[in-house]
């Protein structure tokens, strides 16, 4: 299945699955599935089921509706086809799918479910589903990540998460967390109602706390528009501002490079990872953030391009498993960018840049490859791009210069910004400072007095704030050495350790369902009693019933 | 390697590879482990490397230093071995059990290191790692459960976590959450140190925050004295107090039957569930707690019972998928010698009583059957009781009685009491009470007023403290219904289930290391990566490398 390269840049006009409509402060995305439109062959998308070409969809109006609408208050999901809301991921894409494939998708699934929460809570856009036929599985948990659910009550239409007693794995994006710790559904309920297939519905629905309300059909329409009316009103959006269209990346992707205009990668399939160069500002920012609305100013643009590259690599580059993060510009116009930024936090532009930053940072968190900085004299590890530094498993700066290449070359230095002490938080509450000095105020109190300054190698790795500062000498080796290591461990102990280290500290619904919730999942994918031959996942709409290891583990 | 039915009693007089050597107020545990003693035939435990067997010994030793020494004030655990503290669970062992074996060796040993840290905490039992010898994988995670680790400096002796570079597995009790989240050990730094097979020593041990202090060899008993007694100093135990010998169960062990004084447990192996029923106490409380002092107290006895069969179960029976939990006596009886203990809270036995029953609950939580809770007329799901109960994944009470058998029955009822509303937290830190109603304050607060209440089935199900509440006509079906349900389910998504759902809201470094980090180590283990016959956990020590598949999932 994933021969075939997955692109997630798409747009409005060459949608399949879903239909994108604003009307004022309410727009509506409605899915209507094609059921010949799966992303590879060999499945047909019944029902509103769906796979990561719908989903990829999905993620695009998300964006789209935050940085091209700013008059759009309230977001309407819904279905186009009678009867059913959505049936879920497709059941024979993922009987069909080798293991990383189910994870990866459902990865993406749950950033897309956050995001429309992150619109919800941080944008002024808030999403109401309204659910006008079942949902079932991963059809309710995208009911689950809306503000307000609404049930349509016709006696036939439920909310379910047959996931258990069918597939015999987990609901996969963020029910089970969603349910007790957003819905706050009672524990035993909780329990029932994911051991019953057929699901809820009605009154009983909303007594348990699965869905705000069950509205009849003749009062429907009205009941949802009055709903999403209420909802919108609650925004502080702006009055007639015009939206930033999101213009297409210039993108080249090859089997050996991809490149945008501020980013670019290089794939070593021999040494197992990826350098990736990132480019700062080439100019300063404009005076004010009206001179910013724009795809093409620099902080939206190189999220944009980092936003994609993540996604491409994460799906398609699986054996590469070490990403090398440079950057090449002036750290004073990064940190001028950022304090434009900071200065136009009530404007609804800059606030959106700054959350898809802080949304795009939190992929990287939870990006199953080793992630290295490398800082070098030219870089600008400044401000918001120092982010990728501290969101490295380990980072190098070099002591001095290279000697050879350049020895009147200004040394390397990191510089923390105001931007590093809070807009963009992990998914667990802290900015990736706190995270990192979790447990030693003293420590993050030293780092933050040092705020603004140019700090060299040592001064960086004394402060904490870099992993190691090898001179030239040595630097070479230790990258070598660190990469290499680094491909001859095992994968799979790799990303378990860097999903258990990457996240000190609280946790949070977010954390729960990437780190709890998803590594359950997982184990349940990669058991025989679900993906073996005779597993629930394989066996279901065979006719035949699963056979089950019955002993616990 | 499950064919040997495990026993966990033992005592100290039968060890045969731990010390214990209480001496005033500090006691040594002093692990030298007899190679030749594994529990199953196959492998040496050599290098002071540990099996199940090691570990039932630790924690029979922990268990008794709390109630048999009220004169113990702080705990040393060193090795009797020379050059070596220990080398973790034996790898040989590990390589040749099967998935659940793994499992369930990690949860136990998980639950006595959290023993160890909750005697550090709540019972002024403060346990210092007195490392003598290089600590790896499992053997720094035994120092990490400590309160202070101090590292022999001896130019050799080292701390690590060599798993992931040699096993391709994680450090699977405790060692990656505590490092965090324990220790603060900054990420980075702990990415390294992981990844680092012969580990970090000496004064950088400390400075990384690994390891509390590096003492020179000449200075070595003197200091660790110091420590101890420093330790001790802090402690709150009483002077002149008797211990309570923790006297042998009397336990009938049968192929369908497990019976005690006060737990019995019926092993139904055509239906894949094991009828457990616990019996109120027979007389009320002694007047004080002077009198409470023995090993047959019912609260304790009781615990020790439910305690006893919990292991033995999980180990010993894993087709056996899920306990239905009755309950029988008088629940005025229970409610009485619940307010001794609470009455008697300065108290240092009455202390060990609750916290001990506080973490046999515990271990129920983390269980990996489906619980059921079934209240019938002549139960008493009262207080302590009573969270059984709130420990199942649901309960059913019976409306009325049953008519053909006893109509002049006094109706089933559940009652609350002051136990269930504090000293019996979860691992989360909230009652079960409190976990119950997260995020629903007016259902919290309706339940807590009907504290003492004798509540039938419907005043209880309309409360939210039992499930379902079906009358005699319906009750034998509803229950069997549910149990055979269960039955035909995938037991892994099953635990998976149940592992999200007992634990809504808030995390702790407790619930970190059974949800997060063991749910990612038991995918890590299961996958073909580490117990694949190329594996690495299977290729340690035979001078081959494993081969990996190095798609990153």
């Amino acid at each position: 299945m994933t021969e075939t390269r997955v692109e997630f840049r798409v747009s409005p006009d060459r949608y399949r699955h879903w239909k994108l409509s604003a009307d004022g402060p309410v727009a509506t995305l409605t899915m209507d599935v094609d059921e010949q439109g799966g992303l590879v062959p060999g499945y047909e998308l019944k029902l509103n089921s769906y796979d990561l070409g719908v989903d990829i969809e999905l993620y695009d109006a998300v964006q789209r509706l935050r940085f091209e609408h700013p008059e759009v208050r309230a977001v309407v999901i819904t279905s186009g086809k009678p009867k059913i809301f959505c049936a879920g991921a497709n059941i024979r894409m993922l009987a069909a799918s080798p293991h990383g494939w189910k994870v990866n998708f459902c990865k993406f699934t749950n950033e897309t479910r956050n995001g429309i929460e992150d619109a919800t809570a941080n944008s002024g856009q808030a999403y109401l589903a309204a659910v006008n036929g079942t949902a079932s599985g991963g059809g309710y948990e995208l009911a689950l990540a809306c503000e307000h659910i609404m049930l349509v009550d016709d006696r036939s239409s439920a909310v379910s998460l047959p996931e258990l007693p069918l597939l015999g794995v987990l609901p996969g994006t963020g029910g089970l967390t969603r349910v007790s710790d957003k819905r706050h559904v009672r524990r035993d309920l909780a329990d029932y109602f994911s051991t019953k297939s057929e699901g809820v519905s009605g009154k009983k629905a909303v007594q348990w706390r699965l869905v705000d309300e069950a509205v009849p059909r003749p009062r429907w329409d009205e009941t949802v528009a009055e709903r999403a009316a209420e909802l919108a009103a609650r925004s502080g959006r702006p009055q007639g501002a015009a939206g930033v269209a999101l213009t297409p990346l210039a993108k080249e992707r090859g089997d050996e490079a991809i490149t945008y205009t501020y980013v670019s990668a290089r794939l070593d399939r021999e040494a197992g990872k990826v350098d990736i160069s990132v480019k700062g500002p080439q100019d300063g920012p404009p005076a004010g953030i009206d001179g910013a609305r724009r795809a093409d100013f620099w902080p939206l643009a190189v999220t944009r391009e980092l936003d994609d590259l993540i996604l491409d690599l994460r799906t398609n580059e699986t054996g590469l498993g070490t990403w090398v993060f440079r950057t090449e510009g002036d750290p004073a116009q990064v940190l001028a960018y950022d304090e434009l930024l900071l200065a136009s936090s009530g404007d609804w532009f800059a606030n959106e840049v700054l959350h898809y930053l802080k949304r795009t940072l939190r992929r990287l968190d939870v990006t199953s490859r080793s992630l290295i900085a490398a800082v070098e004299p030219g870089s600008c590890f400044a401000g918001s791009l120092l982010e990728l530094a501290l969101a490295a498993d380990r980072s190098f700066q070099l002591a001095g210069v290279f000697e050879d290449k350049d020895p009147d070359a200004d040394p390397a230095i990191v510089t923390l910004g105001d931007i590093n002490l809070g807009p963009l938080t992990m998914s667990n509450g802290l900015t990736r400072l706190q995270t990192r000095f979790w447990g030693d105020e003293s420590g993050y109190e030293a780092a933050v007095k040092r705020k603004g300054e140019a700090l060299e190698a040592e001064a960086a790795a004394d402060l904490g704030l870099v992993t190691f500062a090898p001179d030239d000498i040595d630097w070479d080796d230790e990258l070598r050495i660190a990469t290499e290591e680094r491909a001859s461990f095992s994968p799979d102990a790799l990303t378990g350790l860097e999903a258990n280290y990457r996240f000190a500290g609280p946790e949070t619904m977010e954390t729960k369902i990437f780190g709890r919730l998803t590594a359950w999942q997982n184990w349940i994918f990669n058991r025989p009693n679900a993906s073996g031959p005779d597993g629930a996942l394989r066996r279901f709409g065979t006719g035949q019933r699963a056979v089950f290891d019955r002993k616990r583990v």
